[in-house]
């Protein structure tokens, strides 16, 4: 929990940059709610979303969700681009250290902004991979004293792994509840902190009845 | 090689944005090299950099070099936005392949765009994990039928062994020439089609210089 509000960061994907849209919506769950997920989806649509969730939110903590995935030159560029609005920027702990999340780092702790590196993915097919290396990507989160990681609701066992390896420090965040398959607790009962929740919010005709729905699965 | 063409990819990260500087080089240089990667740098700067590339450079190969990493429904999302000009799309094969890998290639075959996995990467931390899983990341390239992969210059011996596993027909683009250590042509010996050359060349005071000074390793 984050104070007396939902341990919920809402992901805002589905809005593909519709401001009125995200505004709204952040506008009436702030109050509610931890914070706000910003992806790609959206920043390509329009670059000033994200300023305009801040506007409406000034105290709500904001992710950038870059999935970043790249050599460390390339991902201080495109984490330059969100400083403005976001608290957290979303790397892949998949591209590992030197000349990777190092640079990134670095980056981010100058801006005094917050590393969230993806230790684990929600979807069925990340399993191929990521059950050969995920001892690895854990050792790379801790390696980077990483603010957060985020790990699938959606698999328990992997959140309460994470949470096992990294201490109690490490914020975990856990998506993959709702249209991927999690019931609403199931990773915060593995011991994330908060869940990612993207399109069961905002798809819905009305978005604060389903979030007030959800909200009894984390009394 | 590509008609009679440098075998040679040209990443515009460096213009973060520029439109003037992208479309002067790409106009200067379109009857001398293959093609351009236009990576987040410049899309996040300027949504429509890709299309100033492609007026200027109508035939050219366009890479979109997103480097999605991401559910499937996520990649879509972001794909969608760069059909208008890129021919082809880079994401990480790490990802795998249910919910994931599946649904982007679905909506670039059924929008005739080619698909582009990264199977390693070029930076000194990669080792740490794509050791691990780079027969892996291969077979996940194969059962994908990606048209292309993205392994290192800098790591010949990783070009060589993709080209061993994929066969003939699978495209290798190979970056971490110039600016990560590469010699010009060592990625190509190694068995890749096309090398990736980004600082060397668009923050050269004279890119067109340095490309013909490049040119005598590809001959």
């Amino acid at each position: 929990m984050h104070g007396d509000k939902l341990p919920v960061i809402i992901g805002l994907d589905e809005y593909r940059g519709d401001h009125g849209k995200a505004s709204k919506l952040a506008h009436e769950t702030c109050g509610l709610v931890t914070g706000y997920k910003i992806g790609l989806p959206n920043i390509l649509h329009s670059k000033s979303l994200g300023e305009a969730v801040r506007r409406a939110c000034r105290e709500s903590l904001l992710v950038a969700d870059l999935k970043l995935a790249d050599i460390g030159h390339t991902m201080r560029l495109v984490a330059s681009t969100v400083l403005d609005w976001a608290d957290a920027v979303i790397a892949h702990a998949f591209v590992g250290v030197e000349g990777g999340l190092d640079q990134l780092k670095e980056l981010l702790d100058q801006n005094d902004r917050k590393l969230v590196l993806v230790v684990y993915m929600s979807h069925p097919g990340a399993r191929q991979v990521y059950d050969h290396v995920y001892r690895e990507l854990l050792g790379i989160a801790k390696r980077m004293e990483a603010w957060g990681v985020v790990a699938p609701a959606t698999l328990p066992d992997k959140v309460a792994e994470a949470r096992r390896i990294l201490g109690g420090e490490t914020v975990i965040m856990a998506p993959g509840v709702g249209a991927q398959g999690a019931e609403p607790g199931q990773g915060i009962r593995a011991g994330a902190d908060y869940e990612i929740i993207g399109r069961a919010v905002t798809t819905s005709p009305d978005p604060l009845e389903t979030l007030r729905r959800l909200a009894r699965a984390y009394h």
